[in-house]
């Protein structure tokens, strides 16, 4: 089986078991906003991860279905209350549940998911129980530390690197390796390789956010799924401008601070200009290294992991598609 | 020992381990307001309460203090989450979480919050953990369905008695009753015995709610602790009004709906005329006996618990003084 069959097949049994296991009740104005933006679609790729290492193990899909979800109705919290967060009108195309209700309706909503995806992990036996729920519990907390650095780091001029990788670790990493532990904590593998297997999602989460910043300000129109140059335009403190800051001459870090502090209407002198600053400090240079080195520690976390060649074929191949978009 | 100064006893225990429990760490913005809302002060009641169960089950009152300070910290989520929904300015005479910091702020405290009340039932043995965590999501759940559908009641005008008493169950009722069960849970007593103390505080904590609705037209205003007429100012459809309007001849029932419709600048007028169609219609004369009907069955419920009646006596005593306030 090809390896996007078997991912394909993974996410069908996650939303099948979505399906039969998230039954809407009364209050609906409760329920109903859950229903639409579990139903909004998404790659599902957390639930799926969850699954892939159950594989890898040799442990049974079934038993990590209810894992599967408690995760993929975490990650969907996450979004409903960041959204208000962001005032954000859209997400995955439709209009956020904020905006299609209110935002009263998107917080208590939003709690009501938290609370459920808690509720998923009662079907596992009183040890995995706690196991499973103390690393969700653990990943969950840096999860909202993450949304809350990303908030600070809006108003501070004085972001450090290793405070803004501690920032999209804590965001977007932690629960892609958290989803991946899961997985080997319920194929019963030793504490080593369940180590081993959160490193490889650890790294390759920041590798990935990393490249996401990259591709924002340097990707393929075509193929990016957002609009190039997004971040610029918000005056948005990626890792490029951080960097950039630190690596820059006076008169060039003059210009890109006085660059980003405007929202020109036209901004494609504005774009164009910044990255220019952003190649020429060598801070784009910088990002491409941490983005393979990042990646290179994520495939050697998967080569520490004692399970057979075959069985980590498909994270290896999934790995190496994720990170292989146009850079 | 008098009952007050036991009372006083097992506060100053949740304080002490809520002081050593709860250490604030970055970043600081997250943690902060929950240190703030934690120390706003309060009854602190539903902690207390759950000791008191243990006590009654001769259980290890040390035992009980994770359990008492999840509980705690839940109910704080809950009002930061509360009062961004009402809007309120104030909470326990001090500025709301939302109005001190700002709207993002609460919702993602508020988050850290829940995510922390799980975490400190950490300290349990799996099996423990597992009663107590489900039991724990399982009101949570209904305390959101609680706020849900106290938010639906506002818009609605058809709202019957046995939907507003679910309402005050969920919003209220069903933690004071998880508080106490926890702590049957936790001194190991017999199913029956925790099923038991749960509808003792069920029922009491319905009662009180119900008792508050009276106080709220009918109290005395040096002693109660709110502004005497206030739901009626916010036209807020209470047991009183509904009852009111099921009761009343037609011309009755016009003027209540007409006096509902406005918020005149002195309301005295307003105030008056609504108690005086309250009590002619026979909505305090039900409203009275539902009270005294749910604090029989909370004491009812307290007999039925096989323990000596000394170790009943504290929540005999606590039941008499909250349900003694001046009605």
């Amino acid at each position: 089986m090809t390896e996007q069959k078997k991912i394909g097949e993974f996410r069908d049994k996650v939303l099948a078991h979505l399906d039969a296991r998230f039954t809407t009740k009364a209050p609906e104005t409760l329920y109903e906003p859950i229903s639409y933006i579990l139903g909004l679609g998404g790659k599902r790729m957390r639930p799926v991860l969850t699954l892939m290492a159950v594989d890898v193990f040799n442990g049974k899909i079934e038993d990590a279905l209810d894992a599967a979800l408690a995760i993929e109705v975490f990650h969907n919290f996450s979004l409903v209350h960041d959204d208000i967060m962001d005032d954000a009108p859209l997400r995955r195309g439709k209009v956020t549940v904020h905006e299609k209700w209110n935002i009263n309706t998107g917080i208590l909503s939003g709690d009501a998911m938290l609370i459920k995806s808690y509720q998923f992990f009662e079907g596992y036996e009183p040890d995995m129980f706690k196991k499973l729920v103390s690393l969700f519990s653990k990943t969950a907390i840096e999860v909202c530390e993450g949304q809350q650095y990303d908030v600070d780091f809006e108003i501070r001029n004085d972001v450090a690197i290793p405070e803004y990788l501690k920032m999209i670790e804590y965001k977007t990493a932690v629960l892609v390796a958290a989803s991946l532990k899961m997985g080997a904590i319920i194929a019963n593998a030793s504490h080593s390789d369940a180590d081993a297997i959160y490193e490889f999602g650890r790294s390759l989460g920041i590798a990935f956010q990393l490249q996401d910043d990259y591709l924002d300000a340097f990707g393929d129109p075509k193929t990016f799924g957002k609009q190039v140059g997004g971040d610029i335009i918000e005056n948005k403190k990626t890792i490029l401008y951080l960097k950039a800051l630190e690596f820059a001459s006076s008169d060039d870090k003059m210009e890109l601070e006085r660059l980003f502090s405007e929202k020109p209407e036209d901004p494609e002198a504005k774009i164009k200009r910044t990255k220019e600053i952003f190649q020429k400090t060598g801070s784009v240079a910088f990002l491409k290294k941490e983005i393979e080195n990042y990646t290179d520690s994520a495939f050697e976390s998967l080569e520490k992991i004692s399970a057979p060649e075959e069985n980590k074929m498909l994270l290896k191949e999934f790995g190496k598609q994720l990170m292989d978009r146009t850079i």
